[in-house]
């Protein structure tokens, strides 16, 4: 059975039995070290540190001299599998059965980089590593966690090694149904924010020796929840906030509480910057509050700008790439959340393709044999193209 | 030092040295059944059992015979000291200092039940056991906890063994200042209820794939919180809403929640009863409900109707008791919270009257040992004049 399978589905299995579920490295980033050092690429893995936050162990490969330069980035860490006795296939054991590839990370990533080493171990096996430039692994093992110790202190790290990169791919699934739907070129922003308002405890009995926050606070919401930020443009979808929690966690009828806390997360497009919205927010709140109410905006740090990728290219190779092997034009989306794209982006246009998204997270998650083999193809059409086209 | 305490004070301090908080006896019951059974009461000590809270231990004790019968009705269970070091004085020592007494429970409430107990002590030696009547204490250990195993029961155990009672005084302390501002003759009713939105957890970047139950909720709670219910009367305060809580309880920023939910209390006059105010609430939400909100009202079962005591006797033999003591004529106020008399009230017709109730569960409760005489003298008062009426 495994002599059948395509070398990017073999691969895609290899890196599925390494448990690498955040923070954890699995013997993932092992296995890619052995792979990728002994077909000539020169491998670091760097591991990064902090008070807070676990360690955590990443990857740098780079082979070829000189530009263009292009770097593929991924995470071979993984959600966990949930209670592994829903799954009908075990979570981390690569088993393939009707020619699909179960296991955690079969789509979200280690499917898409699977098929990028393919691509590439196939493209400097014909071309050889004087091939006119350089390709590289950028690969974190934090992207599922809390993503501190991982994508953007390698992109740090690797720039003060003297790597400068002219373009890169993230190997996130972005294709809603089918191989070939569709190529991230953009994200939306991020923002998120606490909203608290503070009242004076008491007895429900005497709410004039008290004051009560809740309904400050729902008017403080629902003015922010009212607000049509921008019906979207052709670039992107509308902007939209929701708001992810409203806590006052009192268990008594009898008493009236002190506090009340809500947080809101909004998922903006570049007809706003992180500035701009936060003084939208900070008027909205300020003109819905009465006087005397006694409320605080907390901004998370966490927060990421919008962006677009305007590298005609790597979009046109990218593009091209995709249509000679599907027949199809991928639609250009900046749908849906955030990936480590936004951090890519301060470096080099980024853009993003991999795998079909259906399955990521859940129950049983995996992925068409024949889409990991397709995919690859693809990666090699776009290195010959993209070498090609820079030389 | 002691020998010069009143009675009515010795008793209360002696009292407070049983740490009785709910719902351990901590001696005080003992006490008491001492006290009254060598004064010639005739005491009853009842355990009442109930499988989801804990056992409590009760009290009755009765002296003379036929009508008319008096009960006075009081709780020796005290809520906890919360943090003993932020007492000044010891929460369980009953420690006088400068004719303070300070202690849990000093006034609520085992300082208005030693001003009683005085009181009777003092009428019995006086007038004989063969005065004219009955006089009974109704003495439970479960006021300030779950309320289940104390006066309801208490009462459904004294009627049947034949008690039929002709009128009550609770010794909660009413006066917000000093001692004769107020008797209480009614209490609102109070009425709670939990409000449920269900929606469809999702991630925050598609919200076209969620529905977010939080702006649902806080529409249909700011309806409630929106009605004015009624402007009060001349015998209560308006009827007032408070929502008590709101909470989510979503840790994720990038997640939509999938329910929110709201509780809310509501202290109500005579202008409602249960039945109107819960129609009232259904339909404010119901027309406050958009198409295809998934939104559920439960109403809390430990709710109360208000109540108005119009007995001219018993309201005008303690008024006119409190006027010959302290010189004013006391307010008759239904305002505050709920108290066992809405049981009681079931039974006979129920006043008020006891300590000033200014540190009642703070730290450093304490009264006024000159207070505690004072209380006995009215109570005694009281109860010459009763049974000289009702003879």
């Amino acid at each position: 059975m495994s002599a059948q399978l395509p070398h990017a589905a073999l691969i895609a299995r290899d890196l599925i039995r390494c448990p690498s579920v955040t923070p954890a490295e699995g013997g993932a980033l092992a296995f890619l070290e052995q792979l990728l050092g002994q077909a000539g690429f020169k491998v670091d893995r760097v591991i990064f540190k902090d008070e807070d936050t676990p360690d955590v162990e990443n990857l740098f490969a780079t082979i070829g001299s000189g530009k263009p330069h292009f770097v593929f980035a991924g995470h071979t860490d993984v959600v966990p599998a949930g209670n592994a006795a829903d799954w009908r296939h075990s979570p981390f054991e690569g088993e393939v059965s009707d020619g699909i590839l179960y296991g955690r990370g079969a789509v979200d990533m280690k499917g898409g980089i699977a098929s990028f080493a393919a691509a590439a171990l196939e493209f400097v096996g014909a071309r050889g590593a004087d091939f006119g430039g350089t390709i590289s692994f950028l690969i974190t093992g934090d992207e599922e966690g809390p993503a501190v110790n991982g994508t953007v202190k390698l992109l740090d790290w690797a720039e003060k090694q003297g790597h400068v990169f002219d373009a890169c791919i993230v190997g996130e699934p972005t294709n809603p149904n089918a191989l070939g739907d569709a190529i991230k070129v953009g994200r939306r922003g991020s923002l998120s924010g606490i909203v608290t308002v503070n009242g004076v405890q008491g007895h429900a009995a005497y709410p004039h020796l008290a004051n009560n926050p809740i309904p400050g606070l729902m008017r403080l919401m629902s003015a922010l929840d009212a607000v049509e930020f921008d019906r979207g443009n052709e670039r992107f979808e509308p902007s939209n906030l929701e708001i992810v929690t409203f806590d006052v966690a009192n268990p008594a009828f009898n008493v009236i509480p002190a506090r009340a806390q809500a947080r809101f997360n909004i998922r903006f497009n570049d007809e706003w910057t992180l500035d701009t919205l936060k003084a939208k927010i900070t008027a909205t709140l300020e003109e819905a509050a009465v006087d005397g109410l006694d409320w605080t905006l907390e901004f998370r740090r966490d927060c990421s700008e919008s962006f677009l990728t305007k590298d005609d290219t790597l979009i046109g190779a990218l593009s091209d790439a995709v249509e000679a092997s599907t027949g199809r034009r991928p639609e250009l989306s900046t749908g849906g959340g955030t990936s480590d794209a936004r951090f890519i982006k301060n470096y080099c246009p980024v853009v993003e393709f991999g795998l079909v998204g259906q399955t990521m997270h859940k129950v049983d998650e995996c992925t068409k044999v024949a889409d990991l083999d397709h995919l690859a193809k693809i990666y090699r059409v776009f290195l010959d193209s993209y070498f090609a086209v820079k030389a």
